[in-house]
């Protein structure tokens, strides 16, 4: 017999999102019956036959983290029982991926218990975006499809013609180095950093920019904004140190606790994040824009299944046909 | 080198129950670092060292479900990484028991899931307390300690001399028949059963009583109070039929929902439960009492590190001396 | 390469069964040689390729239990080694799954074992019917497709115009009563139950009957007819409360010991039981039919490999076009 | 707390050589209640607590073979979940190590999938004796104590002053070469050898000894006696190329099929085995000696235990001393 | 969708059997970068994709033995990773199958590992030829085809008329006696053996010979010519016994040390080995011919992709249609 | 019985870090039989018993790396499989660790295979030293304490006194950033880094360093120098930029290639390393010292046996009297 086509599954954590994915594949959410009960237990029962079916679901593990992870876990178990082929888990943001080696003795690697309670569900492919450390693609055994952001960031200032010579991408600390250079060659521009060396023993000292920032447009990038206190200090520093105007660049716009507030208060005048993590959360902040990754996460379900590279889909902002 | 003694964890699903058993047991309960940032994700850090040590860990799966469970699953990591000996994990409650089969095609075996992630995690034992089906011990292939609260609730009616002829224990469901046999016999009474079976067809008739409790005492025994809505019926039904006064005795105070209000407003007279929940949802509910089953984890947890037997443990309440 | 069409091989347990399957099908059982050696051990040897095909294999686990169990482990080795795309285990009586939990200290759950050991294999599928307990499902964490003989041996009393107002179904016990429910809304019937309370304290006490019963043909209904023993005193205490005619109905017909003469003897006037387990053991008790249940087993495997959901094969009597 | 003594089992495979070990070691075997069921299956039950302890089952793979072996499954399962510190199985004849590789295509390779399943129930040590091929220690990844009896067996041609220049050691066909060799080392003796070469095309025609037995006292040695028509032709062959006196010897005396009236009309003379497996199918065979074992297995007992090397226990006869 | 064609890669550890397929099959291998660095560690990576792949990779475990296994290991993560549908390992040479058994305590089992170690990255099947014991098929659990060049190199005396009443085919030891066996058939000849039983207490006396070889053509077969220290000897014991000429006939040509020395000043007149391993240590060796195996694994690779059986590729010479 | 002391093995690869770890230990490296055959497969057999030993194997994967690696695993399966209570393996250097993640589709992760490696041969605990990446530490599920060499290296500062206001550590790129700080931390130092961001593009450019090292004295830091080009163009670049005397510090000193010639001509004065890698490839660079790390390793161990933290071990130089 041939094999079915795909079906696509919808489990809540980012509902916007999974829509934009379906109608780019045009290919519909197949049905799912989803319960949360009054003693905080999940059920969920696929309404169609799986059987023989590529599943892919799109879950990301975002907040509330622990409820989006079991969902994504009850899931896979129902599918794998009701004969799926294969399950496929498509993870936007993939929550616990900072708890990724031990930093002091005693402390857990959640990122890789979380690949291992995946992986001993039978999951065949992961499909995410940023992971905080590239090295959590070692945490699976199983094929990992990495995603990233950066070219329809980055194309967001070709499309509304930012670009120029008075551009200066700035890493918001020194681990982030590596990624704002790369986002710098993507917009042909200088970069900079700012030292924390001083953080943990002068709290409220501004941070220390290295490199030439005076007089010039500054992007500070990251993969996450969580708290908002990294792009608030870096832009104080920005700020500072003659920066004329400040844009904060991330993936996974978290902005958990008053990271709204602060971020509102902050020197930064433009928030642009990829739409990885929606909600209420973000509501209220005018100064963030929101571009979609829809359609990258869609090239790479329909690649994966026509047995074609997906390494295009990693491309930069030049290749636009193909991407965005 | 001898191996050192074994170390005590509280996860704070049931803080009261943990303590209560590390007095019991005379062995205090060790120090862990325990975070729940604002984005939902969770952090433990053990604080002294486990090397070798055998470590057990109180954490039930009850309300908030999932963070719970999360929560036991990341000190397991922490544990394992840190070189503990063995990881004995206590679970009072273990929540998604009842998803312990495929009652329509699709379903998740939840149960068997969360198994499942225990062993892929490394854990040497589970120690918990009536299963709602007891072959959810079969779903581990690690040893299982599978305790009773029965003793415990039946030790209640002794103590407080409530046995006597005119006493009738009362299955609220057909699938309950086995577990109020067990019980009067415990109490030396009589046994009936409540018949839902028109409850699909003719929701609001109430339920109907097989066998003798008019004029008579009826205890109904059930392993969780969820919504309250099976003690509620069943009361009304044992009223309507004639009993007198009316016992709910349960293993494990779920209440969920407005559970508290509607037993408050049923014709249940005295709610008997353990303590393996604990919490607010609790407060307000006076015809409720709590009876310690701290004792018995804590008996099971001793022999166990002296390699004895904990068949005892499960023995019936005339053996008062050895666990109650 | 598009693959092959599936396989379909018999070991023996069921020869009758697995033909009917085959005829059904239209598929021809595939050559195996097997053989036991004089010392006990069994040899197998697949005839003709299997390499990339899916092959199902018809085996149950009924007496010789143990003999039975191996042939088909060792099936199971022989053709994955020799390139089988999956193995397929059809299991018409699963022999073991009353070892679902343990009653005692220091028991075995007989059935997780078997279940791991199929696993370990690589099985990719269980076809099985009527588990004594639901719950051994989740001893697998493969798909397991779980058929119920009920419609086929409820359809008995349709096409015999047996049903009518003063028909009962009982349950021989309380742990039978889900059952017994479950079949007395298929015949649209009253149901009632047994109490053997005092079976231990008074064995040769005849069992009190819950329900009314007096002037009325009983069903009785059981997943497993093994010694006999449960029926004939069912039986005795129904016919003492005033049953007119007596039927018992079971899945099962393992009739071991001298259940035959055990039943001959009994007030049981019809027996109507499933051909999962065919024999000599059989032969020689008149008052017992067997109605067949390779149709089941037969739309199961083709409606898997035809990727479509075998949710239909296992409705009610009513749709009979469908699967009866 | 300090881990107590080991335990000893006995599944009853062979009584006598059990309780041997036992009387050796000291040691009394703890009780078991173990029951086959009229429908084939078994049931067991350890009476008394396992609890850390270390636990060696001594149980034979010989017929009924795999009522045998699932004994031995059964046994672990149990064991484990009664939360034993190790399972340590003895098994003195390991059924099923002839099905050793694939001779023909899509043939399983059974000795390999009795390995995985007594690996996938956490066995933690074999102990066994005389493997068909010694490769089969390759199909366990845990430790594997390969004992011989060929000392045991040689010692008998010490201790009844057999020995001499006329002496010659004769391998049943070329694959027992390598032992042939090892055995003639032992007793100080030649080697010669029987050529089978055309036993498939002329299958009456008597075989063909390669090197020097006219006159010679012939010793053939196997790993097992199973039909007996391996030695009934070599000994004719022995006897019409002018061996004066035949003694064949082996480690399992299998005698399956009619093996004893075939041993007893051959032109052996004597035959001398050892008591791996025992049993009524021996009885009646006057030619035969039968050599106890047990003290092998009960010296690896306990070195094993005393984390002492087992290596002296398989040195040659000359060590009399340490364990014969 | 459906599953592209097969892919073919040469990871270099004998370049020219794996152009001989590629160009057999009418497959081109597909392009690897692969580097060792001057720190001795191995990088690979695949050019093009492999996504839904089925992928056949020929690599050795010949000298240098460990690099050639790691390279193979490095691919099937990269091949993994990359989403391959499936990696069929093609080796050759099965390097460390002669550890395939512990002959003294404390030793490794390598063959044992090195097939855990592909298990473990998940290949899918092992196609190889002449195990140096055929029992090592049972080390694996997946499916392993076993080729034997026999046919091939049998299929030399007959092209060349080699064949006659004078010819003998000779096992270099005992253990070698069953292929010595199996190759005279395949020759219509004689057979017979060196007995090496003096070895070890006598090392420089030349073997002794167990048949008929004077005044014949002897062929010496042995799976393997290492160091050809085996062959040398036997060459000598043949000669002395009046061989008129002697041919020396393997699979593997491993020619390590100084064996192309040693066999040179050999009695050895002709050397017919297989192509398995090639190398420059071979060069220099005249008497040496290597006859190609190249078509045994191309066809084996064909029908494994056509799912047929490939039974018949391992038939007779006679059969030079179908393979030689 | 008590468990005996645990076991130290030495297989080569560090022959003098090995001793002075026995040594500080005073530990006797236990005896163990290693050869490379002329085939390059490695044997090994462990010469006295280590059954229920605790065994401690000190081995680096460095140059020759696969030889190196696979004699450790080779190891592991004969201390497994001869009872070792558990296998530790000590890695000084770690290699491969490099491949720590996909930068290009279709790339192995070749460090996770070897943690998988490790773990599928059951090895109990890893100790290793300063991972290319922290993350590393997650490729893993057994334990793994990973110790570092700073607190050695920093040491040699303090040891010579060589500490001051004008000293600086230098990055030798963006991705060294966070060792550079610690190190700095440690030193009281300031800390600049080194722009490479136009490497790729104009290669010979010397590259710009970022911070003030004027008239300072410099010290690069990073964790692994191995063909030295990294450690010549920042010198070059500090040369440059007016520092005055410039240390290299590193963990493992690989040094492969042509590195000791070209630091040699590097205007580097000073390399400090540790004693992870030993070897003639080091010998004849004289501007190079080594420090050990014996003490670290010899202390974990020590530590890990006594069921103590190591996290001492990992402290700051001033705990001198601990570690130093």
């Amino acid at each position: 017999m041939e094999s079915p086509a795909y079906q696509l599954f919808n489990l809540g954590s980012n509902d916007q999102l999974a829509h934009e994915v379906a109608e780019t594949l045009n290919v519909p959410l197949s049905n799912i019956i989803m319960n949360q009960f009054a003693d905080g237990e999940i059920y969920e029962r696929i309404e169609h036959t799986v059987r023989g079916r590529d599943v892919y679901v799109i879950q990301g593990i975002s907040n509330p983290v622990n409820d989006n992870f079991m969902r994504l876990m009850i899931f896979i178990d129902a599918a794998r029982r009701a004969s799926a082929n294969s399950v496929n888990v498509v993870i936007p943001y993939f929550g616990y991926a900072r708890s990724d080696r031990k930093a002091r003795s005693r402390e857990p690697i959640s990122a890789r218990m979380v690949a291992d309670m995946l992986e001993s569900q039978g999951v065949k492919r992961v499909i995410t975006m940023d992971l905080h450390a590239s090295q959590v693609q070692g945490f699976f055994d199983i094929p990992l499809d990495h995603l990233s952001a950066l070219p329809v960031l980055g194309h967001y200032f070709y499309e509304y013609d930012l670009l120029g010579d008075d551009l200066v991408v700035v890493a918001p600390d020194h681990s982030g180095a590596a990624e704002a250079r790369k986002f710098a060659t993507l917009l042909h521009a200088d970069w900079a950093m700012i030292d924390r060396r001083l953080d943990n023993l002068v709290p409220d000292k501004p941070y220390q920019v290295i490199g030439q920032v005076k007089g010039r447009r500054a992007i500070i990038i990251d993969d996450i904004i969580d708290t908002g206190k990294s792009i608030q200090l870096a832009s104080e520093a920005l700020k500072a140190a003659g920066a004329t105007e400040i844009y904060a660049v991330a993936s996974h716009p978290v902005l958990s606790d008053n990271a709204v507030a602060r971020l509102e208060k902050s020197p930064v005048d433009h928030i642009i994040v990829s739409n990885t993590i929606e909600g209420d959360h973000i509501v209220g902040l005018d100064k963030l824009e929101q571009v979609s990754v829809a359609n990258l996460f869609a090239q790479a379900i329909k690649r994966i299944n026509a047995f074609e590279s997906i390494e295009d889909v990693l491309r930069s902002p030049d290749n636009k046909e193909a991407i965005l």
